[in-house]
Formats: structure tokens, C-alpha cells, sequence
């Protein structure tokens, strides 16, 4: 039944080309379609010129997909149209559009939790390609803002296919010791947490800032840490000073929240509004790196919102917790044409549908509320056992769940991670001599207590 | 019913460990686990130490997850036990391990289709990352046999810190004009096929070698092709020991089999494998990108397949059809300690159970014998519009369903492209004249005869 009628059409198809064209060559087809491939439509339907009146230009778009409509080897469009496809976004759809097995997994939600004063959003696959894409976006900006109304010359366009300046310019990114920001090849010249990330491989030549070592608890330390902070600012404007005149100027300023893999290293809402006043007063980009920080864990969606800036950041990248990559940015950091910041997999509807899923989540099980709850138990509770340890422990600190303390070294940190791990409670090491926590946003109360039972037994059988 | 076994296995649990532990301060749980989050365990719970006799230490693993078995806040590894994580994958478990709303998209299949002689496989998210760290690995081994027995030095360790040398050296990687090997920093520094991808971007100086430009059909040009492709080996050595002796030695050659972006340009079997023993005979390693060949549109799963080299390459990279990204590699192409090679998103079970799928559709639907039906179809039909449109049509040329034609200029080509996407047929451009042909796997004769059909009234009005 559905072979005839995808027959008839095919037929009908046939006949309105024959009277639209021109001389013969028509190919009978001899291979009649299975019925088996009832989910694969009968044949091409254009309901509009494309773009239609539902689709608008913009940056890399021609035409919005409508990929519930999509079948097999036809890509409907939000208008309606259905075109035989032969080019698959750009060959990656292997087995057709909703191929039968693969339907229940698609779906194409576009809700994200944008941080407040940054209205696009740019996806990609992970956290590396968030920040290379960042840089990359920060670049292009820069160098726009020097050439003003010109387009790019004939010089620059022919030396970028050979690597050279003009066209690829000597410009860099300014990071801090400590951070981490990816291991493609980009974010590996501003990551500076372990040798190990580095070792071996070629790196760009792009100027690093001290990051704050602060003594904790903070509110204890204001006036050594505020020194501490300002002494760090102030080598951030003079080595933006220095590349400006070694040819490799500063276009993006890039930090996190909390240094995470350097050690859950922490800086004040002050210092982060001060990084903010510097990037801009010398035409820097300011590029939040969220990857780690973002999606909850600091009992804000987004770490940055404890800082009240007054002028947002340019760019917040994301990944981890939000299982797909990506950054937010101002309308200033948009690329002036399209596919100049592509992935074959950005908007990616199988990480978006879980995504989705995860945000709802969030915020049906309230769970921001159950982080600052769990949050305050664990970080008393880490108090509490380096009041009792204070050989052992130290320096304990956190927002929300995302929490670190301090071993006394690292022989003694791999034995306690070894001891819990026994115990059946698995924790990470960052920095030199730090032990990190990094629980779901489902960790409630009574698994910090759960924890730090465990973890009162590990130690009081170390000591 | 559920929440009475949680607590008593709690107080069970609190009950075996004061037993083994020291003194006091036990935290009695206030908040009560509710009934609705019965898809967390009631507790850790542990069988062996870790690792276990099932598991094996293996790179940067410490131990083998079981993701069927983890809920909630526990993982629970091959050996049965049950672990309170606060470490979450590196912070990557948003909702907790198998939440119900995401339990049906996950799984974790574990056969991919690798390429004959080569063993080891490294997935990534995306096609970039996997030529990025494809790179990576190359440098690393590089740099560890020059290095011999020794480990690294103090001064490699400290100096790669800040992204100087000896730390951080001057290697490069081969690559040839007209190639795309994606748009991170370390790729886009090999990509060579236009301006956009690389305009206002700082670049790596590494060599960059001419692709043969053959004529087609190639069996009617043997010998000039052949003088041509001698004449892009030749200054491939050239390139080699000129960079050698700038001080930046070529670590890796990455080469496409077909350069698809760059205008889908071929080269001779015997091309490539003259490119393999030079790669050899001068230490470098041998990469061949399939990120946009690999999958089976060729008709084979691997278009290098078609090569017959003796040797195997050493790197194949991956994405697009495979649905991840990643690269197969030989032995000593393993990174000497884990974590050199790593990202958050290697492994993605969900990416890894849509390709699992797609595996299976190919096999049980003999999707590559369909390949080369299709392909014949659609290059012979190809021919034959050639020969009727002379001055439009001209090159046709390809591999399985791989093909291309070049049209007579840009304009022609953009207004051929928008006029067979009206009439319901979707195309993409690739080079500077060139259309290309990239259909999904599922792609039969009917659909060949459909395209060729509609292609053909295109050109008769255009005409």
C-alpha cells in the first residue's frame, strides 16, 4: 500500500518534471522502494521559495530544519519544504533523518539558561572547543575593531592560507598560573595547572598573571588577601602593557571563578570587578570560563552571579554539568560572517534533549535550594573535621557543594582518597594538596553526613 | 517500604563503620531520604578493594565503571562496588548517575569498526578534537623517542609551565594546500582551504606541502597525474628536512584521502602509499583524516581501505558519520602516562550507543553494497550530464557516493545550487567551482535516479 502510493507519486513527481524541462533522459527507476522504509518520505515537496516566510538569514543559517519532520533522505524546512538531501549537514547524518531507531533519541529543545546581560549563545561538542571557539571569537573581534569599516586586504586573505601575518596576526590571550582552560591547542597556551597537560607540545608565546593566593577563611584575612589581590591586578595591566609592545597584543582576557584544576584557588567578588574594569579600559575581551563552575554547584546557575558585575562579562563558556559545550556572548562578540566559528556538531539535538531534560530537572526538584542547603553542611562540616585534624587539614573553602580542603601533603592526600575510595566514597585531588568535592546537584543533606562520617573514620584511623 | 530499607541499611551501614572507626561525632541524618528518589542506593557498599580482579589499570583508568549499576550519587564499578561520588566524572553528572528522565539514552556499547592493523582507539567529541589530539599524540611520541630512556627534564617540566621550550618545542606537523583538518588552533594551523576558517587567527609556522592537482577521468591522464603527484612527494621531502633544519621537525603528515572541503580532490593509491614511506623513511608519523571519508560513503568503511598499504597509517581519525569523534592509532602511538591525552566527553555513552545503532542499521541493512550501487548510478549519471552540458559540467569524479563535479564558475554554481534546492534537492559547494555529493548511507538507486532526474531540468533551464 505504501509502495503504491509512493509509486503514484513518484509518477506524478516524474510527470510534472517532464512537462517542466527540457529533453528526455528520464531514469525509470528499477529499484522500487521498500515498504520497509515507510519512515524515508516518497519524494521531494517545496511548499516556498527557500528561504520561505517562517526561515531568516542568519550568520551560517540558510534555512531552519525541521528535524521532526525530517525523514530518511528528506530535510523538511519550518516552511514546509522537503528536499532531497545530499549534502546531510555536511555529511553526519549517516542512516537518514529520524531513521526509525534513532527517532526516540532526537528532539530539538532550545532553552538555555543565558547569564544575566548576554543574550547569544554559541554551542560546540565539549569545553575546549567552548574556549578555542571563545578565542577565537575574541580575535576576530579585535581585529575588526582595528580595521573599521575596511574589509580585509588581499594581503591578509592570501598569507592567512599560508599561517603567515597579516592574515594570522601574532595576537594573544592573557591567563592566569594555576588555570585551566582545555588541552586543544589554544586553551593549552593559557592552561598552567600541571606540567603534564603541557609537556611536548608546541604552545603559543601569550603573557600569564599571578592568580590570588589568598588564606582562608577569607573574612579572617581581608586586609592581607585585598593586598595579595591588588599586587595580582596590577601585573595584569603591566604585561598587557608589555605585549601590546612585543607585537602580540592582549585581545581577551580569559579566567574562572574558582581556579579548579590549579586547586579550587579562590579570588574576591572585588578582584573579579576590578579584571573586569582593566579588560575593558585596554580594549580586552573579558571571557568568563564556566566550564567547571557553571550549572549549580555554587548554589548559583552561574559561579560569576556572586560577583554583581556591572557591565557583564563578553563571554561565559560552558560544558560539564551542561552536557554540551559552548559560550554565551554579547552581540559584540558575534562573528561578522558566517562559518568564520563552526562545528559540525554545535546544537547537537541529542545533547540539547538531555540538556532540556536536566534543566527541568533542576528546577522541578529545586534543586539550587539543596545546594545551598548541602553546601552549608559540607563546608561546616569541613570546619569542623580541620578543627579536629589541624595536622592534617587545612584551608578549607567552598561555595555551594563545590568545596576543597587542603592535606598536609600529597602522600598523605593519596592515602585518604585510596582509604575513602575503600570506604566507598570517591573524591578527586586538585592542585599540589588539595582534595576537591565535586558531588551532582542531587547530593542532599544526608549524604554530607553520610560523607563526613566516612570521611571522619578515614582520618581518625590515618592520624 | 523503600525508605524504611534505606534507613536501615543506613543505621546498618553508620553501625559497621563506628565498629572499624575511632571516636564520636556521628551525623544523625535529619533530612530523611524521600520514597521518589528511589533511583539513588540507600548507601555505598563495597566488595573488593579497588581495583578489583575485574578491573585493570589501564591508561588514566583507575578502575572500570558500571554504569547500569550506578544510581543517583553512586557509581558502582565492575567489581560490585557501590561508591559515594563526589567527583562526578570530573563534575560532569549533573542529576546523578541513571536519573530516571535519562535512564532510556543511556548504555554503553563498546565495538567500534577499526581499521585494519591498527588497534587502539581514542574517542573525542568531535572532529577537531580528534585531529587535535591525533596532533598531540604524534608531538608526544615524537619527543619520547628522541628522549629515549630518559624521563623529562627539570628544565622541560618548569618551561612548559609558561609555554617556552625546551618544554613547550618547535615541532610541527606536514600538512598539504587545499586540506581542512578543522578549527581549533592546532587543526586550523593544517587547514588550508579557505580564507574564512583562518582570517585574523594566530597560527602555528609549520610546512605546507602542494596537493596533486590531477585531471580526470584519471584512467584517461595516467601519466601527467603521475608526473604531478611525483612532483608534490618531491617537495614533501624537501618541506621535511627544510623544517628539520629551521628547527621545528615535522613530528606528523596529516593528509584527507579525499580533500572534500578543499574541492574534493583525489589522489592515486600509489600517491598515498609513496606518502606513507616517506612519512617512515623520515620519522614522522603518518595521520590520514577521515573525518569526512571514513564511515562507508566511499564504499568502504575506511576510504584509505582503497589504498593497500603495507604498512598501516599510524593515526585515523574519525566523526561526522560516526556520530563521535576520535582516532584509532597503533601501540607506541599510546601516550607514555595518562592524562596527557584526555577529555571530559571521550567515551560519551550516549553518543556511543547512537553509533552502536548505526553500526547495526549498515550491517543488517548491507548499507555498503548499497553505497556502491548508488555511487555507480550517480557517477555514470554524472558522466553523462557532463557529456551533454560541456560548458557547464565538467571533472565529475568519485568514490562510492563521494563524488563531485566542477561547474563552469561561482555563479553558475550558486545559481544551480538554489535552483535545485527550489525544486526540492539539496547540494553543497565545496573548492572554488566544485558541487559535492554527500547523501546518507540510506541513499538508493530511486534516489539516484530522483536526483539525476531533477539535476537534469535544473541545467536544461539554466542552460
Amino acid at each position: 500500500m505504501a509502495s503504491g502510493l509512493i509509486r503514484r507519486h513518484l509518477a506524478l513527481s516524474l510527470h510534472r518534471n517532464v512537462r517542466l524541462s527540457a529533453p528526455a533522459c528520464r531514469y525509470a527507476s528499477k529499484a522500487a522502494p521498500k515498504t520497509d522504509q515507510d519512515y524515508d518520505y516518497s519524494g521531494p515537496s517545496m511548499k516556498t521559495t527557500v528561504p520561505g516566510p517562517r526561515t531568516q538569514n542568519v550568520g551560517a543559517i540558510n534555512f531552519f530544519c525541521n528535524y521532526e519532520e525530517s525523514r530518511g533522505n528528506y530535510l523538511v524546512d519550518v516552511d514546509g519544504n522537503r528536499m532531497l538531501d545530499l549534502y546531510t549537514q555536511i555529511s553526519s547524518i549517516p542512516i537518514g533523518y529520524n531513521h526509525p531507531d534513532l527517532l526516540k533519541l532526537m528532539s530539538n529543545p532550545n532553552n538555555l539558561v543565558a547569564p544575566s546581560g548576554i543574550t547569544r549563545v554559541q554551542t560546540m561538542a565539549c569545553g575546549s572547543c567552548a574556549n578555542e571557539n571563545a578565542y577565537k571569537a575574541m580575535f576576530i573581534w579585535y581585529r575588526n575593531k582595528e580595521r573599521g569599516p575596511n574589509a580585509p586586504s588581499e594581503e591578509e586573505l592570501s598569507s592567512c592560507m599560508i599561517n603567515q601575518s597579516p592574515g594570522c596576526p601574532e595576537l594573544s590571550i592573557l591567563s592566569f598560573m594555576g588555570g585551566f582552560h582545555g588541552r586543544t591547542m589554544g586553551c593549552l597556551s593559557t592552561t598552567h595547572s600541571k606540567p603534564i597537560h603541557k609537556l611536548d607540545l608546541p604552545s603559543f608565546d601569550w603573557p600569564i598573571a599571578p592568580f590570588p593566593h589568598l588564606q582562608y577563611p577569607l573574612e579572617e584575612f581581608t586586609r592581607e588577601n585585598a593586598q595579595e589581590e591588588a599586587r595580582c591586578l596590577e601585573e595584569v595591566e603591566d604585561l598587557i602593557v608589555r605585549w601590546r609592545q612585543k607585537g602580540k597584543p592582549v585581545a581577551g582576557i580569559v579566567i574562572e571563578p574558582i581556579q579548579a584544576e590549579g586547586g579550587d584557588n579562590h579570588a574576591s567578588p572585588d578582584f573579579f570587578r576590578n579584571l573586569r574594569n582593566i579588560a575593558r579600559k585596554h580594549g580586552c575581551a573579558f571571557h568568563v570560563d564556566e566550564v567547571q563552575t557553571g550549572g549549580g554547584a555554587t548554589g548559583k546557575f552561574w559561579a560569576h552571579e556572586h560577583w554583581g558585575l556591572d557591565d557583564p562579562a563578553d563571554i561565559v563558556a560552558f560544558s560539564k554539568k551542561m552536557l554540551t559545550g559552548g559560550y554565551f556572548h554579547k552581540d559584540e562578540l558575534q562573528a561578522d560572517k558566517p562559518y568564520r566559528i563552526f562545528n559540525t556538531w554545535m546544537g547537537d539535538p541529542s545533547k540539547n534533549l538531555m540538556l532540556a531534560e536536566v534543566l527541568n530537572v533542576i528546577r522541578t526538584e529545586n534543586l539550587l535550594e539543596e545546594v545551598c542547603r548541602s553546601g552549608k553542611a559540607l563546608l561546616n562540616g569541613l570546619y569542623e573535621l580541620q578543627a579536629r585534624y589541624p595536622g592534617m587539614l587545612s584551608r578549607a573553602r567552598g561555595q555551594g557543594t563545590f568545596c576543597a580542603i587542603d592535606i598536609c601533603d600529597d602522600a598523605t592526600r593519596t592515602s585518604l582518597l585510596n582509604k575513602a575510595r575503600d570506604k566507598g566514597v570517591l573524591l578527586g585531588g586538585c592542585g599540589s594538596q588539595s582534595i576537591r568535592f565535586r558531588p551532582a546537584l542531587v547530593f542532599k543533606e544526608y549524604h554530607v553526613h553520610m560523607f563526613l562520617n566516612i570521611f571522619n573514620d578515614v582520618l581518625a584511623q590515618h592520624k
